[in-house]
């Protein structure tokens, strides 16, 4: 009999002979899954805040300015813990929890101490402001007023205390002030402040119209109904409107939308004079939208300054962004030139041009320096796994490199833009931070981690490139081979796979982006492999869209061009293949099992997709239109007509309560496998959604781990 | 890796070689689990009918009658098909379903012709009367009248055609005219007529306080919720009255029963004249009932005849049943002497003696042959594994054996009594029926089914008695051995096992009462044991009752009894031990595999309970009481509390729509090993509720086999 419980405890003391020394061998709990000493393991991580132009060094007990262009310590201190802690009147073991510097010009901080938002004076240390902060979304620091939801309900604290409730009718079916169109467009949110705090704009989200998912609670007394309301493809969605409320005045303006069926709204973002509501609207079909300004005061519209459309779908994602020395332009994102770049636009819809431009995709706008007239951003100019720091002169567009040119780094800018803190990965460096003056690109190195895995096991990470199956297209891969490998030897090999939009495995991180799993996989003497197929992010709109209508079959013919690769590699043993993935890539697993039997002879799909009717319409009818406007791609991807094809152990992992992909996905699946007479197994994760954390994320990837050592190896 | 998928078609040519005669092997299909060829491998049965006195012989196109005393044709048909299909003015290809001789004085057939039932004269071929069947409950064949539901609600449909409705309050809450208290105490309907068919008794269950278990349908366009009332041990439950209506008057009499909040009604029956209801009456604890008599105009109770008290509970299963020839005296059943058996009392109450006496049970009580004042009854006064017809006489209490006195007896009475259709299986005949005289014995063999196994694969059946784990009790089981079965080999061995009240698996039938699977299995090199602990049927009370308070414990205790015995068997390998069962024996499987997890190696558990807590109140608390009154025994029991314990392979297998023991069972229990850190297996079956039927059958087993495989040889 497989032994079937793994002892974490005897494990840890295991350790491997490598090239003569001894590597001490990782737990699951170990790699990352949330065990209570997984922090030993990830690479060290900083505490650096900006107050304004002034850098605060937060590692050290009491914390520090530093100065940004030397990087070294200014005289006075900024937080000492026991005056903190004596200003709120609390003992040594309890905690203030802080939430930064919110006024660049006052020695102010806010902090949440049990459940009320409060600002402390760190010269006079002494509270000078309090606030309840209950059922808070979101605060705005100028007028320090409060939205918050209270049964179901919007209001708002003032800064004063006082509240006011801004709707009566809100329930489960009529939702206010959060994010509203399953989180697609960009959406992550449900309530907007204008500038000067004055002003709110919010979502109002009728969804009384649609269906009910019947999720079950399983750990009350009696399993008791949870339905969580689910659009799919096809099916009759929500509907959206926005108000905006007046602070002053306490009285609520919504826009005049009309009938707001099959409408999306989204990237709302406010003029600087808090006077001109601008968003993004999309039509269900979304392959249509439109920029338009709302007069807040009136509600109506006042102009559609631009509009997108395509054959296949459009997707803005960012809500534009006023350049801070010009009220009258405006950034806006568009992949209309075939790559995700940034266009500066004024008031009028008058197109100023393109700021960036070439075959790589802008990432994030980092933000402004307005003594410079630059911008800052990330992007992949610098290589397609990487993403690098640039300024950009909006005078000259010439773009100027602010990090070393490697790796994948993240930015965070001073107030007034002219120094960045630069936080980055590289594939041999764990990570490290430095701050460098965005004008003259001159860096000082604060931070440099060590190696968190000196002494335990390392395999060996590598990456490398593939074509496409169109022939023409390259696509990166990584393979993580045990650290005694032998390339004499034949290795069981399992690709891990995500494949959809939205996302991307490999980069020029720490281990080119290994997941830990990875390395526990290769101590037990597998190679992994993974590739981004042709429909992952970062690579372009045509890369993206060539999956439009029929998801999974072009991605599949990318990964079938990986195992083509494999084949070359007389170390890997291709009798041996196996294939693992969640979501997406559970989608993709279950995919490649049915439709490539031969090749593939374990896998596990955790959260699959099985039919895209079944998910989602904003997300689902992207990329597949609808049920009824695409029949022949939701039969061509739906694995209910390829239950009859499975050969191999194929194993369905889901969260029983997955409000993501429903468990209706994995629960059709085994029918048709049970009416066609083939064997999947199954395993469920009782009250968890789409993925798990923690010990059970543990327990997961131990299972996960079995299948492949029973079956595979 | 292990090929999951069985190819059917292919195995059916396979044969193995036993004692150099080739025999066939079976598919799981052909074995009687629903395949479309099963019946070829099931014993014949056959169709004979009693009118009246006369025995019909319906094993023909056209049915003979035949003279009971000679089992030999007299000169009348019955049924001529041409002439049946003609009174219908149906087509050789169209059906009549035949439901009997409803009259013993009239050549009258009662059939169902699409969806109505009428009744034609088989002298004259006409169709004498018509009536729809639609919603039929319960039809009466003195009034012709009939019971029915239309939209949850009961109705009268009378021998004219005209329709009066009896409630107008039923709904999903209010359940008028079905099955009430989960089919517990022996209820199976929910309509009883009076003899002369001019007054209808039935149940009005109002189940709105009851908690709703969410089951849900994922075979809809999006998945809905299908909630089913389910009260749960030490929950609130239904509560049940009883109305009268009658038929001439048109009017509904309810029965004065006050409060009837956690009061139990069962076992209904019907003074011969039609003026008083009896019925048992028994408390919530289980441990008290009584019989009582109510007037039906008044609706008032008249009388309690009979109570019965338990320290741990009582368990009325038995209507009472009037002599034919004797209004004032009737029979009820009771195990209060340790045995169910017979008593006789008349209508004030008086007892006037047991008839029926030993440590043995009787059966049924078949009817009365009034011409030599006798019961005709079947019990196990022969053997433990039997069930044979005895007659009694009323006067002297003599008991006489009308059948072989071997195996296992089926009797059908003609009208009078005196004679008896017995059909009949022993461990080596695979069926046989004949009629017997029961003045005189004098019995006519009829018929005798050909082995239908004949050239096919043929286990070794065996039995043996092992001591319980009281030292004192005989337990029976059954063993399967391979054909080629070889003593000087090791084989694996699967324990089978159900375990729970109200149920055996061994007898003295075909084959011991071997399962086909058993068979399949021993195709596959298994050796298979099936014992009978305590707590199981047909062994008395004390046998069943020593389970009270704590379900499972002495039966595994007698289980183990079963692996000491095959410990000193050679051919026994005891390393390689499985134990499977399905419902009761999915809760013995489970509470065997982590209660001995060095016993078991491997265990498929099917639909199995895993805490009493979540089991229905009726059967639930009669049993183990409620989770408040008998905390030790639910904590003792729960296997949410073994969950980590498990070491060897289980495999859970639920019906996703299990309305019997509920998901909720299975999924807290994957829950506890996910705590625990154990690892079962788990697999669904989606829509399908507590046992699987047909194709998904075969799937089922297949999958229970393929796990046997995979891990116990």
């Amino acid at each position: 009999m497989k032994i079937n419980r793994i002892c974490f405890t005897l494990l840890i003391l295991i350790t491997m002979n490598v090239n003569g020394e001894a590597q001490k061998l990782f737990t699951l709990e170990e790699l990352n899954f949330g065990g209570k000493n997984a922090y030993n393991y990830v690479p060290q991580r900083w505490k650096y805040y900006w107050w304004g132009n002034k850098l605060v060094d937060g590692n050290q007990e009491d914390n520090l300015f530093l100065n940004p262009a030397t990087g070294k310590a200014l005289k006075d201190k900024c937080i000492i813990r026991d005056q903190l802690l004596s200003a709120y009147g609390l003992s040594a073991d309890e905690n203030v929890h802080f939430d930064g510097f919110p006024y660049s010009n006052q020695s102010l901080l806010l902090n949440t101490v049990k459940g009320e938002r409060s600002l402390v004076d760190f010269n006079e240390w002494k509270v000078i402001w309090r606030q309840s902060a209950e059922g808070s979304l979101e605060w705005n620091k100028v007028s320090r007023a409060d939205a918050f939801l209270r049964d179901y309900n919007l209001w708002i604290r003032y800064a004063d205390g006082h509240e006011v409730q801004l709707s009566k009718d809100g329930s489960r079916e009529i939702v206010y002030g959060q994010s509203v169109h399953r989180d697609e467009f960009g959406i992550h949110k449900g309530t907007f402040w204008s500038k000067d705090g004055q002003k709110l704009a919010f979502y109002r989200m009728d969804q009384s119209m649609v269906a009910d998912y019947p999720q079950v609670n399983t750990f009350s007394r009696e399993a008791s109904l949870e339905p969580d309301k689910y659009p799919m493809a096809g099916m009759t969605s929500h509907k959206v409107t926005i108000g905006i409320f007046d602070l002053q005045r306490e009285e609520t303006t919504w826009l005049n939308l009309g009938d707001v069926t099959n409408r999306y709204f989204t990237n709302l973002a406010w003029s600087p004079d808090g006077n001109i509501l601008y968003l993004f609207e999309l039509n269900r079909d979304q392959n249509h939208c439109t920029l338009d300004a709302y007069d807040v005061i009136t509600g109506n519209k006042l102009k559609t300054l631009y509009t997108e459309d395509s054959q296949k779908y459009v997707e803005p994602l960012h809500p534009i962004t006023f350049l801070p020395w010009d009220n009258e332009k405006f950034i806006y994102w568009s992949w209309k030139d075939g790559y995700t770049h940034l266009y500066l636009m004024n008031v009028n819809g008058k197109e100023l041009g393109q700021l960036t431009k070439g075959n790589w995709v802008v990432k994030e706008l980092i933000g402004f320096c307005p003594s410079t007239k630059s911008i800052i951003i990330t992007s992949k100019e610098a290589g397609d796994l990487q993403k690098n720091i640039y300024s950009i002169n909006l005078k000259t567009l010439k773009r100027t490199l602010l990090d070393n040119g490697k790796g994948v780094h993240q930015a965070r800018l001073s107030e007034d833009g002219l120094y960045v803190l630069d936080t980055w990965q590289e594939p041999d460096v764990p990570r490290k931070c430095a701050v460098t003056s965005t004008k003259t690109g001159k860096s000082v190195l604060l931070q440099t981690a060590p190696d968190p895995w000196d002494g335990w096991y390392q395999p060996i990470f590598e990456n490398g490139i593939v074509k496409a199956a169109d022939g023409i297209t390259d696509l990166f891969w990584r393979m993580v081979k045990p650290a005694d490998f032998d390339p004499s030897k034949k290795y069981p090999t399992v690709i891990y796979v995500y494949g959809g939009p939205h996302a991307h495995n490999v980069e020029a991180s720490w281990h080119w982006g290994s997941r830990s799993w990875e390395t526990y996989m290769a101590q037990k003497g597998y190679i992994l492999f993974i590739l981004d197929n042709r429909g992952s992010e970062d690579r372009g709109r045509d890369f993206e869209q060539v999956t439009f209508r029929h998801l999974g079959q072009e991605e599949m013919k990318d990964q079938i061009c990986g195992v083509n690769y494999l084949k070359t590699l007389p170390y890997v043993d291709t009798d041996r293949l196996g294939v693992h993935g969640w979501s997406y890539g559970g989608f993709m697993t279950t995919s490649l099992m049915t439709n490539y039997p031969d090749v593939f002879k374990v896998g596990v799909a955790g959260g699959p997709v099985i039919d895209w009717k079944y998910y989602e319409v904003m997300y689902g009818e992207r990329y597949m239109d609808t049920p009824e406007s695409n029949p022949e791609g939701y039969k061509q991807t739906s694995l209910l007509n390829k239950a009859k094809d499975l050969k191999g152990k194929l194993q369905i992992i889901i969260g029983m309560n997955d409000p993501t992909v429903v468990p209706q996905h994995a629960l059709q699946f085994l029918n048709a496998c049970i009416e066609a007479g083939t064997q999947p197994d199954f395993y469920v994760y009782p009250g968890e959604g789409h993925n798990m954390s923690g010990h059970k994320s543990v327990h997961l990837h131990e299972r996960i781990t079995q299948y492949f050592e029973d079956y595979l190896k």
